[in-house]
């Protein structure tokens, strides 16, 4: 069976998450997002913060540092085992019916398994910057500097697992960017494009 | 003064053209394409066949090649003339009023003068390739690397001119896969976002 399905991916602080929940709501499906961290987190056995943090990003800058990093002698760190589940969580949820997720690669796991539309929700450093820290509030650490972490973080993780370039145009459908358009425009578009 | 422009960038083969005249036509104001190809011709006293190859293309596929290519002693080559002539032409067309143009780095170039809709269209390798032989006929070559030496060379261009990479999802607003999407949406997308 292959169910339409909206992928999101999106840079921290673009405002993706409110794009997906509004799609979501707007095409009366199912958005996948904490949700999909609440199961993955049941199912596997790690907490959610775990989930959240392990589930999208490496602890190192490079894919491969990551590629040698917490890897047990037989090659298996804690980061694989919960990229098997989250993928397998992904593969369930998409067989249930037509819903939006949010990250976590399911743009690339459900590849050749759903009919999806595949989206990237992009902004420059400053739109973002200002948004996290409307969000989120200040922390000790400078904005800009949060923000290159986690996209080097996000795009090394995303490197390691699917073997493609995170961001590249060529994996997505439709990449918008949220600081010019909008957010409610991305969702119009997106609604429109499904 | 600043004019509301969609700058549409092209892969090859994607029909970025057509999407950019059917824009021109529904927002009901002019499309520059080879009417911006034959004002650079007319300006500059290059030929337009000229004008088309290398207003766009380099003659290899590296930026580093192109660096030293055909220049002068004094490092100017015929491709670096043409450049501030299409420059100016484009920036003249966009005091003009708003306007749809296709391809030759307008994005770059109009990136502080004017509000700009910058649009990139894409699409994957087999889709782009049935077009162009559809649109374009069989030629000697194979169309898969008709395509890749016509895409590098367009990305060398590209960078060697606005030292950014062609087709980064940064530089642009909206990124569509025509492939995927279908002309007529992406059409759509774009007039709704304008």
């Amino acid at each position: 069976m292959k169910n339409r399905i909206v992928t999101i991916s999106r840079e921290f602080g673009s405002g993706g998450r409110t794009v997906g929940k509004h799609v979501a709501q707007q095409l009366n499906i199912p958005c996948y997002d904490q949700e999909l961290i609440e199961k993955i987190a049941d199912q596997s056995g790690f907490t959610r913060e775990f989930v959240q943090e392990k589930g999208e990003y490496t602890s190192y800058g490079g894919w491969f540092a990551n590629a040698f990093s917490d890897r047990s002698p037989r090659g298996v760190s804690a980061q694989d085992y919960l990229w098997t589940i989250q993928r397998q969580v992904i593969l369930d949820l998409a067989q249930q019916g037509p819903c939006v997720i949010v990250g976590r690669c399911a743009d690339y796991i459900l590849s050749d398994v759903a009919d999806c539309l595949k989206v990237f929700i992009h902004a420059d450093m400053e739109k973002r910057a200002d948004r996290i820290v409307r969000l989120y509030g200040e922390t000790d650490e400078q904005p800009l500097k949060r923000l290159k972490d986690k996209d080097k973080r996000r795009a090394a993780y995303y490197k390691f697992y699917t073997d493609a370039e995170w961001g590249d145009v060529h994996h997505c459908h439709m990449a918008l960017d949220s600081g010019v358009l909008g957010i409610d425009l991305c969702v119009d578009l997106i609604v429109r494009a499904f």
